[in-house]
């Protein structure tokens, strides 16, 4: 059996504790060796949870060691471009959460980082890893619907984020539909060329005055000129709303919520079945351990890894072109936002 | 037992033929007693299966006889305002097809003079007589969903029409988007403001040649805020796909195809089921059917019908907005289109 | 265009009058001329609905009158036998309700007076022309599920019939389950050799007061070896529960129950469908017109009756078998009550 | 936080190996620090794989080790009395898989020896910690659907065991079905009083010849006078079938099998779904992680396990009624079996 890949997780919140947990148990051929926060007493409840050796509060000491040949980057987002690069420059393989940045100057630097020194680097687009999604992509790749002419995604989740965190947020289309955008290139396999998005307050006043909008229905172009149509809100009160469904010259796919099991109970008043999984980590429970695996084993066998720079880097071009095409109300070119 | 309704129809082709069927067998309190198409052979042939006992080539035979009390207009779309204000003068209870014209000016006309006349006139949104369709909008209207916020509507034909027909129909946006329209404003109960038509020609380039498109998808901002999303294709090889979804404060409620049976076949390969029902005729019978009887009870019982002549122009309407939109690719304003 | 076939329906109950609505609106070919009912008020006002010339309080009028071809019984259950009798020997055509009679020997002597006369009988099994069981048989005889094995039958009825109905009823094996036995036949294409029934009076203690069990899980051996399984039940508080399986070699069919539409609505307490539609007026419609059809297509193109005397006397036995099985707590043959 | 329970694993076949792999990362509060077999080199590959300090091919080392509290019997299952009395009398803490044994005088050997030594016995029914079965149940249980009146269980395998296998399983009854006889018991909530079980070779003759059936249909009649039906065959093509149904004088509930993605996908030709999950270890995965750790729960908390030693000997006598009532073709009270 090879040695283990010695990787170190940077950053002790929600999302870092739930890929330290995988890589603790879930992910084979991976030694968590260390993990870093600035809060460090965040750090030390997950070191102690998941068994992992060494807790930082300084993310250094991980760029430092040599041992360790893999970092997963899940501090703050203002933090990530920085960190990729000094990854890079430690040479060091890097998982990095999404997004990269909001400022696509600080993207372009930090993938410029990356592939001067030569790693890999992949981003935390988690949903191109769930069954569902994953088969609708293979049934559009295999040619099974033949050519793909129109594209739907519903995306709602079951409530909204504190006011605190949408105003820091980036708006709804960089921090919401951004995952939608990704599955919107990841599913069709092609570009978007043009967007136009509209929105309102629908949800919660409290987000209109923060500055954001929490429903949305945006109109993709792709360049084939097949069409996509994604609708978000902040707010579906029976759960998480992740549906998609790819339309084309020889059929239709569709996949649809999934359920905490499939009992359905009829009585004299209604035929009921379960509510969705209640949001992103039910959900996604099997996708976040799948986009790790990956990462695993593009660095352990040397192949590129399955969602890569780039792909982290489009969808904020998208998410630029929607809030413009909000602004404006008008359809948005991809290259009016990113010349 | 009351006299019965005596009822004339105006044109013995496919539609023609479907409510000369229904109004002999399916709805009561109505005598039909004359049909008349300017090919008296298709007439003839009709009244012979349906035991009509009068058959004429001109209409205003029955617009002149005093014995008949309701006319049904189904001749071409362009004799409908024409057809209207005759049956107004004559003072006869009037059902016309979709749509009025596609003239608003006509249109409007032809509403003045049944205004004058003060008879009824329905239009033939059959789709509002569908048990599903009408059961999304009882369960919007009843608040059970709470707020609308997105109307979600797919409606793709099976295949596309003769592009003999492409060419004289109006284009998309008034020939087959115009039964979306109507949903859109029975469904949410309100009216739209503005809408974005993206379209393009992804099934055959011979109705671009024509000048139509094939493919559509449009948003609509309603009055409210609500926002609406109808996705058209001239072609959908798994045949007549019908769907709806209303989104809400407090719910959702969606609609699914009809099919011919609930059977479910699973072998060692796949679970399969049943094919949507084909198109327009197979699906929507029994609201054909409904839509007739509720027009003779309005007659009857002298309620107001439930399909009125502004529902019939409104769509019109919607539908010039969409045309424009589509070409200047920018979202248009009813008001644009309808000063 | 041939003359229409002449029919006489006798008795005017709630089954002879949803035939003799058909007869008048929905199945060509035919001409409803005379109905009787021995209480003619009741054939009075059937006639008048559907506008049947003749009435009468004798069906022997309908039996002398030599312009009618075809009759459909639709008396008591106690009087079919004899009316097949007068039927045969006047030379009509007939259609009859299930079940023949209760006593085989009378069911006997009546097939010979039909055999002798060489006209034709169907037996008023609706369920086989219902499209979801009509698929299942389709499947099944096509092969595609393989040799069949294991047949499930759920058939349970909304609420039970009056106390009074019960007691002359023959019992639920030869009252209820003799459909489930008729369908059993017709799904797998072949007969039952044995029989074991359990029941009990789980859901009205007057039900067995009344002699008879309200709650039935019947074993059936067929004669290849294959097994099934019927469960009854005289009330399912959600509606009329109609759901078959077939289960072969190379695969599964199955069919589940029909609503009144596909509405799903989902909120934050549950995500709710509709109830099934209430009984077998609402589920079997086009059931009751398509075996109205093919007896009228048997006879004016002198084809075999789809459901013949033998089909109408074969669950009788297996009635009576499951009666005996009940009683006696043990598997019994069907030679067993058919020596 | 307590200390971890020191857990061993007796036997390293395939449910062993997936044991102890839930032990070494899923369940938390447990140090799987042993693992026997007597063939050692099984138990080395485990060990290795999972990390497990100690490797033994004689399961008495890990009797005698005093620093482990608990052991996971996972050997054969002729095996498995004489373990759990070993364990008992070790004073550990005991998990066995089912069954405990073939004999009924062993069974209650086995317990007699638990009850005296006061430890904690749970046998594996994994099954009741299926999502979907336990839905079922406290649906039941909380009154939902009123009272139960008739059981359903689907029970189908994708393919049958290997012969020899076969000849050794102590016959469909206890070795399949016995799964389905525990599901009765804990989906309605009480005892069986008699079983009549058809049964017959239609899969392999292979089977007949090794003295067993293959496709079996069983009648459960509860004490309450509630009913029960159970299907088996050894061979779904369709992958791994797991369904039941409880209907009652309130109601119904239903669960269905669990898929590997919730894609659709519609053409011309078909509208298709995916497969089962094909067996047991794909289905079960999450019950088997829950019943361990309601296992380890139950140690540390010092509360009665939640499938006792009743409920494996329970099942063995039902498996018992159901061979005699098919060998004799007669339905056999269990206590004909278990005096």
């Amino acid at each position: 059996m090879p040695e283990k890949l010695n990787v170190g997780v940077i950053g002790a919140g929600r999302i870092g504790r739930l890929h330290a947990e995988h890589l603790a148990y879930r992910v084979p051929g991976v030694e968590l060796v260390a993990i870093s926060d600035i809060i460090v007493s965040a750090a030390e409840q997950v070191a102690a949870q998941f068994q992992i050796p060494a807790v930082y509060q300084d993310h250094r000491r991980i760029m430092d060691d040599p041992a360790i040949q893999a970092v997963v980057i899940c501090s703050s987002t203002d933090t990530h471009s920085q960190m990729i690069e000094e990854a890079a420059a430690a040479g060091k393989q890097i998982f990095c959460e999404k997004p990269i940045d909001y400022d696509l100057g600080r993207i372009d630097h930090a993938l410029a980082a990356v592939k001067q020194a030569g790693v890999k680097l992949q981003i935390g687009f988690n949903r191109r890893f769930d069954p569902n999604f994953r088969r609708v992509r293979d049934v559009v790749a295999a040619g099974q619907i033949g050519r793909p002419q129109v594209l739907r995604i519903t995306s709602r989740d079951p409530q909204p984020p504190p006011i605190a965190y949408v105003k820091v947020s980036g708006g709804i289309f960089l921090d919401m539909t951004i995952h939608d955008f990704d599955m919107a290139r990841f599913l069709m396999g092609e570009e978007v060329d043009e967007v136009y998005a509209a929105g309102g307050v629908l949800v919660d006043p409290a987000i209109g005055e923060a500055g954001d909008v929490d429903t949305a229905l945006i109109t993709l172009r792709f360049k084939s000129g097949a069409m996509g149509s994604i609708d978000n809100s902040r707010k579906a009160v029976y759960g998480y709303d992740q549906r998609v469904e790819v339309f084309g010259s020889d059929g239709m796919v569709t996949v649809s919520n999934n359920l905490p099991d499939s009992a359905v109970v009829s009585t004299a008043q209604a035929v009921t079945g379960s509510l969705p999984l209640f949001f992103f980590v039910e959900r996604y429970t099997e996708a976040y351990i799948a986009e790790m695996k990956a990462f695993v084993e593009a660095v352990v066998q040397d192949t590129p890894p399955p969602v890569t720079g780039l792909d982290g880097r489009k969808p904020v071009v998208m998410g630029y072109a929607a809030g413009k095409s909000y602004r404006e109300n008008r359809p948005v070119k991809l290259s009016e936002v990113d010349a």
